[in-house]
């Protein structure tokens, strides 16, 4: 914590704000799931009177339109546990806060621990620590890479981990890696961390659309795209086939049904696919389906498996890992409990020796998740082997410190914060249903 | 569907209203997790031109409390999905009905099919259920109880189902037991459907009316109690001991954690209790835990591993059968996706041959989970082996049609409707926070 905030500093107020960007109108984003997704965020500001009132958390819940104010009402319902708190005790214990939250014996009832309550207390505590980081200093991933790992155990919630993870195996993966800590900061500084992009693999793209991006991601330096898949398998062999000529042999690509499958299904559309050399098959079907998912991969390999971004929390990560069912687990920074159980999950990742490619994406996913694989690389499993960052290149004009992705990488961010900070004018400018976006509509 | 209703009769209006009951202040429901729960109801009223305006569908979501406002709001969300819409395309089509709301594109990001979005499709659903029983003239588990296999197959979404749950394979399900349903409604008619009490063993309880309660319940007929457990190992054994004392050996007495536990503590905690004998062993650890569960129930045979009332959906049912996790499948009735996703599961469960012993208590939960569990006696399982409804007897008289128990059985309703509706003075008094129960606090 930062010695420049007074004990009597309170946080005076949570906001709320309905932001949605009208993305389905150029398929930006449309998937065999989400064919015609608004772009949208339930976004909070955490108020405070340090710093001479200057000093806010700001970060968000990503949904894709209809049900943001949903969304939004929830965050709001925790406006109670938060505002008049002290901001030295809540930025001082962020696990304690995060646990606060969480354990709530009412709210609970709505979950537990899943679905639109843990999206907002995660948009909550992402906040709380786009404070702590701004008093601080620092951007997100230097202050958690700068912890001790005492400190940073105590961030976790280690409630049902404990067949799995204790946090005296915590401890140890952390102390493992406290060598070369300085080396992995200097080494992300000056190259950034590893990115993969979806940009040219929308469903609602044209053949001709996909090869030209295809053949541009690969120039600007990546060496992984992804291609959504699941609706048409005959499209699916036609396109598969159109990226993988475009890019050649070297290129990685991954495909992404977003859970459109039953399990026999995802086997035999993946086998029709593997031809053209797939690298992971992401979300092949219920994210809730644990068993489901080691099934696919045991009939698949060597063709990985990956999910994550509609995990509920780090229970189900927990079992999939314990199931052997992903070969990737990916992280989302905005539909579990905020940073916390992120950390909780990149650990469990460490302990089973798995990598972790987050999703991203959607408003301001890749300006938040980027601190927790940069963090994951400095402090937890010390490697980029076979890591990469998704990277989808809308939206980010919207943010006060966007992401900067050269040459296949994102570039560390240097700012204090977690980036998910919205330029005031977009905040005004899309704001649902009344700013001008949407009432010229 | 009732040929009283016209081809231009349309649902009209939703109306949501937020009603609490200040329960805490008894310790009426409290146990480990939930120590001073006020049982609420986000409650729903579908509105329609049919029979002169007056067919109304009713239901509820039931929470704890705080929050209970966000569950409103995501019932009012699915206004427009609803309104507008013919009854008799509705009525008529309840499958498709479900599905159209569960499919949703973009609400469903707010799940997928979990948490606050997916009991404000429940509560919406069985409103639905409750307006065609009402038009139909009938109880909903005789609306369900006379509906040929086709039709109830068609009630249901078997995505993500079918590595374990086929359409033929519920038909099959369904024509074994056609023989014998007309006997069966009889035999309910006539002696009702088996119940058990948690009446006795809320934590907050002392030992004295523990024993005095449990004592009554035998008396009046039960022949199953359940105590809660989970805070205190030194109280649980001695309020074992007590109530053990209190029924007897021929009594079952069930006990709830409540998800209190890890998995190593769960087990070690239940050898403790072993000695009196525990019947099943009920949230023993997080609803997400499939292998947990797993891992418990092979540790303690034969105590039994129940769960269910916070089972996300069907394809966490799904695996908590296919991995051999429980011994008793506890559905509840405004958890899931409405009656609809509750026939997946009574239908998963007869194929794995687990028997379905409803989560009941709250709001209106009694009320609605019978017609479940009569409905399966009759046209499912077939069987009342091993099966009990559980029973809580507070709440009760706010309701339109309350439920009766007498002599330890659930009395089989025979009013039309769904059993959710309450008295127009309860939704007045304990609206919230306006009405004289609240703003007199």
């Amino acid at each position: 914590m930062s010695p420049a905030v007074s004990g009597s500093a309170r946080i005076t107020a949570l906001d709320v704000l309905d932001v949605r960007f009208p993305t389905s109108e150029h398929l930006d984003g449309s998937d065999a799931m989400n064919p015609e997704p608004d772009y949208s965020a339930a976004y909070v500001v955490l108020r405070t009177d340090a710093a001479g009132g200057g000093a806010e958390g700001h970060a968000l819940a990503f949904t894709t339109g209809r049900g943001n104010d949903v969304q939004a009402a929830a965050i709001a319902a925790l406006a109670p546990y938060v505002v008049g708190r002290p901001v030295a005790e809540v930025c001082g214990d962020l696990g304690g806060f995060a646990r606060s939250l969480v354990h709530d014996p009412q709210l609970r009832w709505l979950g537990p621990e899943k679905g639109v309550i843990h999206m907002a207390t995660g948009a909550v505590v992402n906040a709380a620590w786009d404070l702590t980081a701004k008093l601080a200093g620092k951007p997100v991933w230097r202050l958690l890479a700068e912890m001790p790992p005492e400190e940073l155990v105590a961030q976790v919630d280690f409630r049902w981990l404990s067949d799995a993870l204790t946090p005296e195996d915590a401890l140890e993966i952390l102390r493992r890696a406290e060598p070369g800590r300085e080396e992995r900061v200097a080494r992300l500084l000056e190259h950034g961390y590893p990115a993969y992009t979806t940009t040219p693999g929308w469903l609602g793209y044209s053949d001709e659309k996909l090869a030209r991006l295809a053949r541009e991601a690969v120039g600007e330096g990546f060496t992984q795209i992804k291609l959504k898949v699941g609706a048409s398998l005959e499209d699916d062999i036609r396109r598969m086939r159109t990226a993988r000529e475009a890019v050649g042999d070297g290129i990685r690509i991954a495909v992404d049904a977003n859970q459109r499958w039953d399990v026999r299904p995802a086997i035999d559309w993946m086998r029709a696919l593997a031809p053209y050399d797939p690298y992971w098959i992401e979300e092949p079907t219920s994210p809730d389906d644990i068993l489901g998912h080691a099934a696919i991969r045991e009939a698949l390999r060597p063709i990985r498996v990956a999910t994550g971004e509609h995990i509920a929390n780090r229970v189900v990560f927990k079992q999939l890992l314990q199931a052997g069912a992903v070969d990737v687990v990916q992280i989302d920074s905005a539909r579990v409990g905020g940073v916390n159980e992120n950390l909780a999950i990149l650990l469990l990742a460490a302990k089973f020796g798995v990598p972790v490619c987050p999703h991203a994406g959607g408003v301001g996913l890749c300006e938040m998740v980027q601190h927790l694989s940069m963090f994951d690389f400095v402090a937890v499993s010390g490697t980029l082997e076979d890591r990469v960052i998704e990277y989808v290149d809308h939206l980010h004009e919207h943010f006060v410190d966007p992401v900067r992705v050269a040459g296949g990488h994102y570039l560390a961010p240097t700012r204090p914060g977690l980036g998910a900070q919205m330029r005031p004018g977009s905040l005004k400018e899309y704001a649902y249903p009344d700013g001008p976006v949407w009432s010229a509509r």
